[in-house]
């Protein structure tokens, strides 16, 4: 048991990159929808262009030059966004295309340790999603792979975007919780220390192919996390 | 297949009553906590005088007259004014006795259907509570009955208490349907006349002995509903 872990109650969990492989996940959902509609596609590069607009486009709600919408709408937005820098007009493709190109978010696979991992975690832990994802978008996610949690939380429930403390703080409240009482898992340090700025346990699984064979970022522990694991198996056995 | 379930993608629950037999577990709980602190306790009548103060203090949120605060802070205060309608000052009970027995409304027990129905209808459709049950309530309530939602929505999420119609049509959003794609479920009628003049499908649940072995209420359905179900297997015979 790691210290500390006993007054924990419920785990919170990044989910695009933590829990799921939302790269290899929405390439491949692209090379499908968009193959007879945008040349030259190559599958992991508009799945990284997509990806890309993720966090600018939260940053107008963050900084309040825009009212909360969930991210549903801002993917997409940012998917017709990299239509237009690809050079592909989104007028030209059929609106329903674009519709189910969107859902791909829906449609994403987890790490091949997380049902495992969270299904030992949910015996001792309140387990849910603190994502940025809107809750059908996690709901969706986590149906089709039953992926096992107790409730479905994040910014759209909170009312507010990650890093935004709201987003955590807003989430202790819901499950009636301390800040000390949870522990944020994900596989960026960034997360973490916000997190961890407001109180809350920490736990780091490295996901080093999140961003394919090359990725720089998010290697390693950059911060003194509570926990360090190397998937959600090696977690529920450190902590589950 | 009854008529028009084509279009429904998500069956959204009432709790207490229809999935919960709140009067035996809140009884059962009332009888061990209070025994010492409540002269003559009659745990039925208890159960019943704390269920009566439900309605009237979600009603201050409901006009405006308060702010929304969840269902555990209103069971709370309900809690002191049932005891001081019998007589006992709040006061001279220990903090944790009457916030642990606040907490009997977090471990109800389903009725004995619940759990194979609600199995069974998750196979077609998302499942949820729509009660007016705050987060932690509902996610206790499923953990540790083994209550398979795919989602915990209603009052909290809602921001607002049924039959509040933002309650309804809040929900419904966050699904991303239509109302006419969510089928309320209840085994009262005044929750689905809600429910269905803003749009959804409505299924009633009979549920006789909610109030005991003499109930005089919601034994029938009152309405055109859409579908009228002896209990949650029989529902999921009828739309699963």
């Amino acid at each position: 048991m790691t210290a500390g872990f006993d007054s924990v109650d419920a785990l919170v969990f990044d989910m695009f990159g933590t829990v799921v492989d939302w790269r290899t996940s929405i390439a491949a959902e692209v090379a499908v929808q968009l193959r007879d509609h945008v040349p030259d596609l190559v599958p992991l590069e508009f799945a990284d262009a997509w990806r890309a607009e993720y966090q600018p486009s939260m940053e107008q709600v963050r900084n309040g030059d825009r009212e909360f919408v969930r991210l549903d709408v801002l993917h997409r937005e940012n998917l017709e966004t990299v239509l237009r820098g690809l050079g592909v007009d989104p007028d030209s493709i059929p609106a329903p295309v674009l519709d189910e190109t969107n859902l791909a978010w829906h449609r994403l696979d987890p790490w091949p340790d997380a049902i495992a991992g969270l299904t030992r975690l949910q015996e001792r832990f309140v387990v849910a999603p603190l994502s940025n994802a809107n809750v059908r978008l996690a709901l969706d996610v986590a149906k089709r792979a039953g992926l096992p949690w107790d409730a479905i939380l994040g910014a759209e429930v909170a009312g507010a975007y990650k890093p935004d403390p709201d987003a955590y703080r807003r989430t202790a409240e819901i499950l009636g919780l301390e800040p000390h009482q949870v522990a944020m898992v994900a596989a960026h340090n960034s997360d973490l220390a916000a997190a961890q700025s407001l109180g809350l346990r920490t736990c780091f699984v490295r996901r080093p192919s999140e961003h394919g064979s090359d990725q720089t970022t998010d290697l390693a522990a950059e911060g003194d996390w509570d926990v360090i694991a190397q998937d959600f198996e090696d977690l529920a056995d450190r902590i589950g």
